[in-house]
């Protein structure tokens, strides 16, 4: 395998994607969030004050700074963002889609808003544990693009 | 257990810590990172253009935006902030340590410092595998502020 | 009336755009700015150094802002900007003018460096008043979509 | 009355603050928001996804960008930032309270987060009713610093 | 000649380019940094840990600011983004590379990488030396729009 | 020479100041920009709608967006900012002048305002000439902190 796409001659570059054709491009990313006891009653005892939905909107306002935190990802024009959050065996799992009609894929986008959703579940929670753990953050599928299709393995 | 310290009659709130004694504060959190084989061999082949100093020089500005990224953290002059990866069994293992003096603690600027720096891996890499996956990103250790000093189980 | 457009199965969420066609959009907002009488003669005091030139340019700059700082808003690639402050029997009136070619509408973006500039306007003759006050923000009109063109009442 | 304190010598300055003690500064603004009767049914028919509390969370993280929106505003460490949204006979009534310990007040910041809190208000029920009026934007009060304190009349 | 394009009747603005076409635009700008012998010596000392390469990526990320920077730029979507830096005889030379399909130009996007690079090139080395001085930052070419290609004498 | 203090182990880190006592530090830094011909004149027509207020403004924005922008510069309260332009035989010369109270200088601020408000200089007036460059950014002179004040060379 030869030199990464990000590099052009040992340097670091944001690569040109202006010869690339605009398609319709979506990606969905997940984390799972890992919930100690005393977080899982804070959470079930506070059904008023929502924090999910904090966090839910902070992964949303996260997809829009991703080329702000990523060095080398190129500004994009979402067309779409949304961000789930359910229970799950280990506490949490959050889902993020993404949608834009660009050059370029959405995947960063769509794992950071995950991330920025969990990191924030994180600091809603942190009080009850400081045990929370994020144990996964991964692609789960993309759309559009010359690389074709992906979709992780369950 | 009552209502989340970050609620205040139901409504989201960036608590007053006025009245908290200034400390210093530290915390410490990593990000492991599991690279399927091609995106290990991609990084294998690619000492000159170094894709894991771009990493760190992302998590270590990533930690600056952290009361932009997380809604209810309040901001705060961070005194250093350092970021180092190094192999681990499943790919890269990322630690970032954060200090402060200050009201508050440095735990979500650590773990956003870690979070981006990993997010950043997967950027570099994603040419080589979409199934690259950030399989933890948990607090290793704090220090300073009333809730005292914790360390994480190995 | 059913949900609201920015909830889906009452989760926040940033709507998808993508499929609606690309028209020029314009949005024209105000805000009306009341001034104290010795705010009235802090502003005739100085006509060198000129506040409202500052205010001005923070509509405009604010404009730009929008979607970073409403959640739920589009990042949308803005064509013109323009911020107008003039007299008002009240005290001063600010109109902003902004235009995009997009999938949707920028109303919130006028709304924005209106309240912006008036912000700012408080800010520069706060020494002289901390009485100044918004007494409207209102959209004015917008054209180009597929909601329809709409103009407020006098 | 002479020059405004934001200008020296006709040029835009960010004032120098060094030489003031640090004293415990607190601000309170409120927002009206007008809404129309579409509006407010809207409002009352959505209550699982709660638009106010994404108002809230705006006003909340707006506050914290003051400094990059009012341009010769100081970089402050806010301490605690709070948003309240109650009824009002015209339709709803935002409140925004901001404490820090420093060396310049936090009137803008709380006027800030009333802003963009009630700007939210508008972008969440917009496809109500275009005719939503922010009707006043004002300081309530003000606590701390050289300048006494202030409490608006009625 | 008449008034100059950012201002309309005497009021700072944000031109209109929406009747503009569409169009292929790049733009290449340098900078060219003079180093005093102790700031030379630590540079060729420093092999290890490329304080070049930390100056090529606040480039990069530094052009994808810059109508945040800049009052009156619109916001454009970047298509490429790369920054050089090479031995000079006074020290060092930047060159940033931009590209963009859209209404107006990307010279201040090159200018500003250019200028953001150097600047860190100086926080870099200043411990060594604090006369290191930028001596100059020029546009050296652009292509694409109506005012037709433009490239600076040697 | 040893390794440079931005380097820990061959990583970039934004080095730990928290040891350091609390001065009051100041820097002044300046940027001489050569206008062409076209563009003085363009400058000389334009008495209404001032370009140098615009430019002096981006500089003060400039300053405190520093640590955003520079990758290892430490977040700080900035006290006062200032900036002037002033006719110089090559065109102008912009002056930036900054002042906190903390543990590490304002060198790269008092530069990256400098810096700003030349490149705004360029966009408010390119469209006169292109050809018009910055000559020189340097520090003029530092106070306070350890390493003691610095005055540069005539």
């Amino acid at each position: 395998m030869s030199e990464l796409t990000h590099f052009e001659n040992g340097a670091p570059n944001m690569v040109d994607v202006a010869a690339k054709p605009i398609t319709t491009r979506t990606a969905m990313a997940e984390a799972i969030i890992m919930l100690p006891e005393p977080a899982k009653q804070a959470l079930a005892n506070n059904p008023k004050g929502d924090p999910l939905m904090v966090a839910q909107l902070a992964g949303i306002m996260g997809a829009k700074k991703t080329s702000d935190l990523i060095p080398l990802c190129h500004p994009l024009a979402l067309k779409k963002v949304g961000v789930e959050i359910e229970p799950h065996e280990l506490g949490l799992r959050v889902t993020a889609t993404v949608k834009t009609e660009g050059q370029t894929g959405v995947e960063m986008e769509a794992l950071t808003a995950a991330s920025v959703a969990a990191l924030t579940v994180y600091d809603m929670l942190k009080a009850a544990s400081k045990g929370i753990e994020i144990r996964t953050i991964r692609l789960l599928s993309k759309t559009g693009g010359k690389s074709g299709d992906y979709h992780a393995e369950e």
